[in-house]
Parts: structure tokens; sequence; C-alpha cells
């Protein structure tokens, strides 16, 4: 299994990479190559300056060893061998009518003292944070996602988009990170799905990830802007901070068990802002997106 | 106790508005008051786009009631009547050459059933976050903060100065926040010192904070910059954001705890910049704070 997702999400980061520099035009990812001092490590890519891609990171890591201490206690386990591999991608658009994207895949296992597999499980998923509304945009993202959830189960859908919801909460504000899409965690097999048919689920879910965002990025990327849709654009940018900050496990977990800080805070985007109350106009574009972020809805 | 330094921060946010409005010279504060539900308030006071200052809040708050549960863990303490009451600044000044300040004077009170008072301490301090260095101007803060500890005991400035260090440090860096200066905390009376004598101490560091930084900010404000100083200040904003929003007590206290957001996050700056893995050039001015902030040293 581990061999089989190693080998999907090395194959994954090329793909995407691939299709992204190529609507950027103008970049190309630069990588980025780690060691883990106590086993592993990882291949960063990171782009810069695009024309459509202003900063983002399509980074994957295969790490092992002692399960760190914070982690045994995160998980409730005792001492333990582990084994985790992902992928995880931010995308921080230049023009603020496209939206900022997050998804991730990764794989786990704990092994006993002979190192017999003793739990594994899948988790990850794809959300779309958008800072001006199309409707449109948003239905087109979700519908990739269920499509392919349903493929699988119909429960999917709808169980991991309120995941989602639940998950990239800025609860200190009230409001969603974005619009949501998929957030899974601890698939495991049972009576219905084997561990085969998960691996087939989570490697689909990688899969429509360019069908789900690159439509959007398309239609929007030459939309005119101006200073004010982009000050509205660094503003929301913040949020997306204090949650990574504040409240993203993956994040916090990074941080406190040595991660690599760099590929970690790669998510962050490249230039934002804070004002004291902002607040937008009445009837207002900006919002209209924030009443959406303050009442998560329906999308299909 | 606790009327008589409601009294002083009062009368402090007054002195230290004034006297920042006279040096910013374009720009002048705006108030916003606020009640807490569950019982007292404060009063905010925010200046934005100001000639010296291009973002800073001096805010007071004074509350009571019930000890939130989360604040009770911390403590150890079970359900109790509780005040607090302080006043908290930071200032981002719009040249690369003017280092941010922050500083925070707060005492605390619980009381048992009858309302009598259980427990009571002052808690606060005052440190300096330049992005370029000039060791005059740290020394000369340094210098403020340890005249007036002096005045009251000579163990003061080495352990305040030392929990600032310790405190204000952004451990997933390995690299302090900024210079240091003070911090303290849990000060009670005891065979030395008299709560009198605290509320002494803890107002004359009240009122040596316009002379520790005044005198910098007058000194540098008018420095001609460029770009790239700019970006170096946007780029080590991120690291004051990083800090407060993942592990600074205060202001996670406040997230968590229901708090004024807009009053509690009024500490991140205006405009913040994170590039992947920017590190400053061999022998730089940039790289003469890295080192300082990565080796943080004595000043005296």
């Amino acid at each position: 299994m581990k061999e089989q997702f190693v080998i999907y999400i090395r194959e994954l980061q090329n793909v995407i990479c691939s299709a992204l520099e190529e609507i950027d035009g103008a970049s190309k990812f630069s990588e980025d190559v780690w060691k883990r001092p106590e086993g592993g490590g990882g291949k960063s890519r990171i782009i810069e300056n695009g024309s459509v891609f202003e900063k983002g990171g399509v980074n994957i890591s295969e790490v092992h060893g002692l399960l760190p201490k914070s982690i045994q206690e995160y998980l409730e386990v005792e001492n333990s061998d582990f084994f985790a591999c992902g992928l995880s991608l931010v995308l921080h658009p230049k023009n603020p009518f496209v939206p900022t994207v997050h998804a991730n895949w990764r794989y786990f296992e704990l092994y006993d003292e002979d190192g017999a597999i003793t739990d594994q499980w899948f988790g990850g998923g794809q959300d779309l944070t958008p800072y001006y509304l199309f409707e449109e945009d948003v239905r087109h993202f979700h519908s990739i996602c269920k499509q392919q959830c349903d493929k699988f189960s119909v429960d999917f859908y709808p169980t991991f988009k309120k995941q989602c919801d639940t998950y990239f909460y800025n609860s200190h504000r009230n409001e969603a990170r974005g619009v949501g899409g998929l957030f899974f965690d601890y698939l495991k097999p049972n009576d219905v799905m084997s561990m085969k048919e998960l691996l087939n689920f989570i490697t689909s879910n990688g899969d429509s990830f360019l069908h789900s965002y690159l439509p959007i990025v398309e239609k929007r990327k030459d939309t005119f802007f101006d200073k004010n849709h982009r000050t509205w654009q660094e503003i929301r940018r913040g949020r997306y901070v204090e949650f990574n900050l504040i409240h993203d496990k993956g994040t916090l977990f990074g941080l406190k068990t040595n991660g690599r800080i760099e590929s970690i805070l790669m998510s962050l985007p490249p230039a934002v802002q804070w004002k004291y109350n902002h607040t937008p106009g009445k009837g207002s574009e900006e919002e209209k997106i924030l009443n959406i972020l303050q009442h998560p809805k329906d999308w299909i």
C-alpha cells in the first residue's frame, strides 16, 4: 500500500506542476529537496511571481521513524514507529478573481515492535477560498468533488463536505475560511470498503483536482482588477493566515514537531494586509462573499 | 488597588496617545468603546496611515465576572470571580528604520464566594522589534528599562530582561521576535515588597515607556528608505504575525475566550509578506539583525 501511494503522489506532483506551469505561462516551479534527520524527507516545489500564481507550493514528503511525542498524545497511542506520506498544495493567484485553493492527500501507518502494521489510514481533501463570489465557479468545484465521491459511496460527498465546512472554520471570527469542498481523515478499511478501494478513492480524488480548479483559473485569470479588489484580496488573505497559524492542526503539528518550517509555511500568502475593523460597504461584492462565509451553504 | 490602577491606565492612555499624535503630526487616534457582555469593557484607540505610524493601537480594558473556563484551567483555579484591567499597545511605524514596539501593563484579582480577594498580581513589560540594527537605539531602550527597574530592585532588570528574551521567542524558527526589553508576570507582594510598592514599580514602568521609545522614533523617522528596506520590513513583520498567532498567550487567550477580536488583533501589522525561504545576503544589514535575533545578547 505504502509503495503504491508513494509512487502515486510522486507522479501526481509532476502532473499537477506541469499543468500549473502551462497555465501560468511565465514562471516555473523550483525544487527544494530536503532530508528529515529522524528519517525520510521531501521534495518541495515552489512557484513565485508567476503571471497567474503569485505564490504556490506543491510539496510531497515521506517521513518515518519513532512517532514524535506530541503526535503520540494526539493519536492516543504509545511509543510506536510510523510512516507517513502525502502531497500538500496551496496556490495563491495574483488576480483577486481567481480563488486560492488548497489540497492534500496523505497516508499513515503505525507499527508494533515487530514492524507489523497496527493501524493505517488515508486522509485529505480539497477546498476553495474565493475573494469574490461566482456561484457557477463554486458549483463547478463542488460538482467535481461530488462526482468523484459518488463513484465510491453516496455518503462520501455529504459527509466530507460537511467535515470540510466544520474544519476550515475561523471560529474566532465566526466565518468559514472559504467555500469548502472535501475533508476526510482516518479513512480505514471496513465491511464495505477494503484498503484497496480506499486507495482507489483517494487517487481518484487526487486525479480530479486539476479538473475542479483549472477551469476556474482559465475563466478568471484575465479579469480586470483594480487596487480596491487587490486590497480586499490581501485583507482576506489575512484570514487565511489566521486560520493556518491559529487553527490548522497540520501546520501546528509541523511547527511543534520540528518539521521543515519553510515547507510548512509555504501555505502563507505572499502579500497580506490587516486593517482595523475593516467592513465592506452595504450591498458590495465584498459583502456578498462575506455573507456566504458567515453562512456556509450547500452548492449542489 | 484596582481603582488606583484603573485611574492610572486611563490617564496613561491619554498621555501616550497625545505624545504619539504629536510626533506623528499627520494622523490622529480614533476611539472605539466596547462593552463585554459578561461584564466590563474597554476603550481601543487606533491610529492608521500616519506619517510615522502606519498602524498602531493603544487599548485599555477593564473586565470582570466569572473567570472563563479556559483561564481557570490555565491559572489552575476553580470557579472564581475575577477582575482584570490593563493597557496594551503595539506600534508599527512606516519607516523600516523605526522599530516596532509593544508594551503592556496589567492587574488581576481573584475573589472567593464572599467577594474577598484571594489572589492579586501585576504583569507586563515592554519590548522592541527593530528591522535594522542600531546598537545605540537598543542600548537606549534597555538602559531606560534598567534605570527604572533599579529604583526598585537590582534583581528586576536581569530577571525581567531574561524572561522577555525567553517569552518573545519564535521557537519554530529558533529566533527572538525582537531585541527584548522587560517581561514580568504574577508580581505578588512578598517580604520585600508590598502591593503598594509593586504598584509604584509598574506605574514607574508605564511612565518610562515614552522615554524609552520616542527618542528612537525621533532619530530614525526621517531616514531615507527604498523598496528593498520596505520588503525586508514586511517579511520580518511576518515573523511578528507568526509569534502573535502561534505563541502569544495573551492573543490566544483572547481568541479562545470570546474576546474582542479587532482589539486583540490590532497587534497585527498593516502590510506583510511571506517569501519562500528568504535569506539575506552575506554581510548585509539584514543579516546583521538576523544574527542578533538568533543569538540574543546583553545590551548593558
